[in-house]
């Protein structure tokens, strides 16, 4: 069961002037199951994306990076789940153009103004005819208020769905941010892949969206890990339709940037650490934060060695405060210089180790009363610097081998 | 159960001349277990090391490569299970330092020609008193025939001994190899560590032993992963005493040098495959083999990728030829400029993918079929060069969650 992930109610959900959604029934991989949404987006909207770096990279991934690369406006988004077009060769990528084509037909504009996702199956050929078929429908559905549905209509093996919706003062203007998101391991077996999509009613400029779309992702979908696997089909959008009225964003300096970029931020880490909260057979939710770094990268560098780790990942599920574990990523992290007498390790408020070994003050029992919780934050003080790094990731359990062992048999 | 790991016979160990083992009952943990072994070494011995490169290190791995470099010769090793002696700041160091006291004194000894060994229990103080107390037992108990008894006395969670002895003419003398081995995850929770001591009766000069050290490494206990932890305490050990009257081998591009290092390259080989094989909870023996990339660590990059997936590892757990997690793999192992395209992803004989996807030839129940068998070679051929490297790895399993997740409740 997912940790502390509150059931999604759909009337928390506030609609983004100017983007319409559509839902439809392509029984792409099963029948009776809505797997094709269409996102509609207004003129004025502009987007932005963070795409996985898996060289493994599928056709549909290919396609966003060379539309949003052309620079046309997009006009308009489309996802399918049962299938991820990856592994699929130029045949696959034929097959994403294909489903651009019908959609910019249907929606009036160009090819290259469709961004296509899918999320699937891995190395089977899209079935493109099952999507064609279903797009009238999903156009047909297109209307501001149906992000709940949307929600449900990108999930693959997610037991929830996740999306939040946020407002704020922007400019004199009531602005609203929502988001949602699917994946429950950085890559599933055949049903592949993180997707996450935030639309605001704001105005901003092109490259203070594009600034944005990766500082958000940065503080988000890339500080999260399930597995450590990283799948081909990954990607992150930011759409900004521009139609709330307040006026455009043009200075990454001022007080209205800064208001939305903190806002666009939490939404998008509320949506990743949903992912972890519904990762494979998670038991518990941890924060691993690493502190006093000489760098963020070495930061993050520790905090993933920790949040990578089996043995660590196994003591969590068995709420066992297997401090030598933890020591041991620490140490084979990378860092050559690391001297291990600086370091303070803390589970929750309560110092664990420090001066190369376990700290005089502590007692087994605190140790364990913390890690019984299904929220652990692990705290690392490397004694080096300031820089800072914060990385969240869910524990080890039999399930996620039984989740991931048995999901083709 | 161990994967292809054949019962260890005592009458196929034999003694290297120049080397004698004692094992004794010191209690370190439990009551009623051999839990502690001297090896000593004749006059002309000589002795090099490889060692974790965790930060973590132990305080017996430390004081090992003190008096490695402190140049004189070595006469005396001695190991400890029930404790690793890791995490213990100083005390650790001084505890360390009074057990190769202990053991100079009864050997008539410097107390750095001693090297310390410990495997066991993570962050607890080494109970030094009682290692002491039982040294004279161990010391009385010398003989060269007790390899069978050290292999067994330096198992911790081992499920079987792992050792093996190899002979062959040197310079018209018969020289004999043979090592034993412990460890069953690169680290245990608290019952750490992989170590490896290959002993030969081989006469060779110290140069080219350090680098026949780091070779053999290289090839064996460095091409092995079960969880992708590196312990505090891992530690390799080649000893030449030069006691079988063949004359020393002082040239690196001598006939002589090439047959003793691939003899002990091949036993350090066998008994590195023999951890996989006693892995945690193992139940498949893989071996991840990747040529035709543009530089050995490109192509070892790509091999541990693949070994490390936890979703590659599970899938063999379920005998299921997953290729699309495979590939994934190779997408994420981090060279940018791959071409996906140039791949080709072979199982056991069976070409499964090449041009960016699935094979035409390929059917799924070929892949079936070799996916059954308890070894399982995945081959990948990069596209890029002449390079080559083999790791050799182990499935994810429920016992592996089940060892570490109760491992100390």
């Amino acid at each position: 069961m997912p940790v502390n992930l509150a059931p999604l109610e759909a009337d928390k959900l506030l609609p983004v002037q100017g983007v319409t959604l559509g839902i439809a029934e392509a029984g792409i991989k099963k029948a009776g199951r809505k797997d094709l949404l269409v996102m509609r987006l207004g003129d004025h909207a502009r987007v932005a994306g963070v795409f996985t770096l898996n060289r493994f990279c599928a056709a549909p991934v290919t396609l966003c990076r060379q539309h949003l690369a052309g620079g046309k406006a997009i006009r308009a988004l489309v996802v399918n789940t049962g299938n991820a077009n990856a592994g699929t060769g130029e045949e696959g990528m034929k097959r994403a153009r294909q489903t651009c084509t019908e959609v910019a037909r249907l929606l009036q504009c160009g090819d290259d103004q469709v961004l296509p996702f899918s999320t699937g199956v891995i190395l089977e050929p899209l079935p493109v005819d099952k999507i064609i078929a279903g797009l009238p429908a999903a156009v047909a559905n297109l209307k501001e208020a149906n992000w709940f549905d949307a929600a449900h209509a990108i999930m693959t093996t997610d037991i929830q769905p996740k999306a939040l919706s946020k407002q704020m003062m922007l400019g004199g203007k009531t602005v609203t941010i929502t988001g949602i998101a699917k994946g429950s391991g950085m890559i599933h077996p055949n049903m592949a892949t993180m997707l996450g999509y935030v639309a605001t009613d704001a105005a901003i400029s092109q490259p203070l969206l594009d600034g944005l779309v990766k500082h958000a992702a940065d503080q988000s979908f890339n500080c999260i890990t399930v597995d450590g696997d990283t799948s081909t089909n990954d990607s992150f959008i930011l759409i900004a339709s521009g139609e709330a009225g307040a006026a455009e964003i043009t200075d990454a300096a001022s007080a209205e940037y800064a208001t939305l970029r903190d806002a666009i931020t939490e939404v998008s880490q509320v949506l990743a650490q949903a992912i972890v909260r519904d990762g494979e057979g998670a038991t518990k939710f941890m924060t691993i934060a690493v502190e006093g770094g000489a760098s963020t990268a070495e930061c993050r560098q520790v905090a993933y060695a920790i949040a990578h780790s089996p043995l660590v990942k196994t003591a969590f599920f068995a709420s066992d405060p297997n401090l030598g574990r933890i020591l041991a990523a620490i140490g084979y992290a990378g860092i050559t210089d690391l001297d291990v007498d600086k370091i303070r390790l803390y589970l929750g408020d309560v110092l664990v180790a420090e001066n190369g070994g376990r700290a005089a003050s502590y007692q087994e029992q605190d140790g364990q009363r913390i890690m019984k919780a299904p929220e652990i934050t692990v705290r690392v003080n490397l004694g080096r610097g300031d820089a800072a790094a914060t990385v969240w990731t869910c524990d080890f359990s039999y399930d996620y081998v039984k989740i991931n062992a048995e999901y083709r048999s």
